[in-house]
């Protein structure tokens, strides 16, 4: 097979700067482009079950063809992943494989394969080289650019962690196809967001174009490498997270209290609350006589076109009343020194970051959405 | 109580920089320093039981008088507390006790509760700061310095960790009065050797007064700063380790093996392990013909008047032979693809990286130190 070329986006993070390549075809040439930018490294593959059985044979054989030695490390799928137990059974089988500081720590998965092995290698010899192959939309435009790695514990999610940079991430698009529809809305609601943010030309294209990205056409890589960018030129100005990165959370507050509130279980996953949140936050934008009625619509109708839930009714089961919320927002970690951060908007691809929102005018607007459920 | 001005150590890391302040007292005046260097930060206590029951009462009321917030982590003594389990339930006190990612962890307790306690700041929150009140001798002069921080893991010793340097070091030379005669004779083993390394002078100073040192005179500030802005100025040129801060292994490679043949239990100790090891590398080097054999004659002679092991014969119980302790410095992790790394010296205060050591002269050397014993 021949793919096009890869799109390369460069993440400019000064002496910890590195490339994200996108494309069709990469999982095949991983042992080619490992083995020209890190020659003589061996590699430990973290990844799930999933990913094991559909694509660690191909990543398999393209290390083997390019002379790279491999141990493979594979953890269950899904969020509960993402523990202490996993994290001290991961970093301990890259040390049993006895790997050492120049080896590297390749994950081959979703967000939670991602956080998870990048956190392992940020601690397995005080710091190991690392590569991703993200494999979820997710993880493609959101997980696997920025640094961060993490796991949960029963104090809450992604509070345990390191920012820990890729030393190359190797997007291969063509892994989407075997993504659940699901999954792939859920990723998308991330794609969408990088047009709500700041680009709203971005957010016009994807409302013309969504159906090519969905159907794996060339718009795929696009949408994927515009994404890219835009977290990679976020996280170059805010590595750390102490300022503007915080507007990568739009939609996110109100996303994760929602999470919260369903028991972060299959009746909301991360996207789908993130395509809730947008909208809610354009509406409580409008409200507050930020932006106008319309943008809200507009998201609102764009979202729900790709197949994903936009409002509180569409999540199933109860959900809790406006105060229980409230308590869930301000246990968000985004809190500082006990006042609430949001990300607003002034329309569509205008959101900032708004240090003073009074709560009441919050709980207010939810206690009103929740009686229209 | 009135006590002479700490000493300060500027410890030049660009925008990690921070300052050691060494002196009497300091325990006392841990309150008043950190409200003026971080106000309005909280802070959780990372302590072990010894130092809990001897100095906790005094740091708790210090911090109370300066209006700081607390909540205490008590972990058992011993380097078995180095363990992924004491690890994840420090880093769970910390998110429970609500901590925030400006506020900062505390280390009161030598080389293990820094340890754990600097890996656990490093990734709760992913980053919270740090500070290290050391109350070994070790910990004052080695391991608080440079921003190592990690645990055990059955597949070796110090294999897991991050780099996570302090805000702030206060090292209380009074809190050194309760340490145990041989855990001080230990950590005195780390401060001659910076006087081996590169500083003749101060090697000559302490065969003068070391005396002092024990005692508790002004001595011991001047050793403990001269030993800290030893250490940190090797940092400060290789932060990460990948250059000339393989110095400090002085007598390491040899000790590390002498305490992995002993099981590493109390019949030796770390800094009595790297007494011996640094006499073995003189010697080692005057076999070389590197250094004179009167060199190895020296620094024996002092490191046997504190009451320091200074040869084979003085470890309790058997040891293995020379192809087994060939086997443990070969698995010791600063092994690089192979090659053995050793540091060698041309004389007192002349030490240097060795990277090609024939393993045939080593093993000789070795095995004929063995039959004397
Ligand atoms: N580090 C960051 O900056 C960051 C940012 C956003 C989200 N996250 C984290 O990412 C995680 C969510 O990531 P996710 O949505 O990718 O979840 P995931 O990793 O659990 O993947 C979702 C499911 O899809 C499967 N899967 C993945 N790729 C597949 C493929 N190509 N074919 C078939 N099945 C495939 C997985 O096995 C899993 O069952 C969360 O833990 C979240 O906290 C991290
Ligand atoms: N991070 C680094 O750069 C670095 C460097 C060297 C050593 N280390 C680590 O340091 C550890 C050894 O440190 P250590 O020698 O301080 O051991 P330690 O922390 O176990 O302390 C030794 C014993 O002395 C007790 N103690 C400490 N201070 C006391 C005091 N003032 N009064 C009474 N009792 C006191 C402790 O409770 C303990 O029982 C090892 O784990 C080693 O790996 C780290
Ligand atoms: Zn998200
Ligand atoms: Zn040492």
């Amino acid at each position: 097979m021949t793919f096009a070329a890869p799109i390369t986006v460069p993440v400019a993070l000064g002496d910890r700067s590195y490339d994200i390549l996108i494309g069709r075809g990469l999982l095949a040439a991983a042992g080619a482009e490992i083995a020209s930018r890190m020659p003589k490294a061996r590699v430990a593959i973290v990844t799930d079950e999933n990913l094991a059985r559909l694509h660690l044979p191909t990543l398999a054989a393209s290390l083997d063809a390019a002379g790279i030695g491999h141990v493979p490390v594979v953890v269950p799928p899904g969020e509960s992943t993402k523990s202490f137990s996993h994290f001290e059974a991961v970093v301990r089988a890259i040390l049993a494989g006895r790997l050492e500081r120049g080896d590297l720590v390749l994950a081959l998965g979703g967000g939670v394969v991602g956080d998870l092995a990048g956190f392992a290698a940020a601690v397995a010899r005080r710091g190991m080289r690392f590569v991703q192959l993200p494999t979820s939309l997710l993880a493609q435009v959101d997980s696997s650019v920025g640094g961060k790695t993490g796991i949960n514990t029963p104090e809450g999610k992604n509070l345990v962690g390191a920012f820990h940079q890729p030393d190359l991430v190797l997007a291969d698009t063509g892994l989407l196809d075997t993504l659940s529809p699901r999954e792939f809305r859920a990723g998308y609601a991330e794609v969408a967001k990088y047009g709500l943010i700041d680009d709203p030309a971005f957010f016009a294209w994807l409302e013309e174009n969504w159906r090519g990205i969905f159907a794996g056409g060339p718009e795929r890589e696009h949408a994927v490498a515009v994404s890219c960018r835009a977290k990679a030129a976020v996280v170059a100005r805010d590595e750390k997270e102490t300022g503007d990165r915080a507007l990568l959370n739009l939609g996110h507050t109100f996303g994760h209290a929602l999470e919260a509130a369903t028991g972060y279980s299959d009746r909301l996953v991360h996207g789908e609350g993130v395509a809730i949140g947008m909208v809610l936050a354009h509406d409580f934008s409008a409200r507050m006589n930020l932006c106008s009625p319309d943008d809200g619509r507009r998201v609102k109708a764009h979202l729900a076109a790709v197949g994903l839930p936009t409002t509180l009714g569409e999540i199933a089961g109860g959900l809790p009343d406006a105060d229980r919320l409230m308590a869930l927002i301000a246990q968000d970690k985004k809190v500082t020194r006990g006042t609430l951060t949001f990300i607003l908007t002034r329309g569509v691809g205008e959101a900032f970051i708004a240090r003073d929102v009074p709560p009441e005018a919050v709980r207010g607007f939810l206690a009103e959405r929740l009686e229209e459920v």
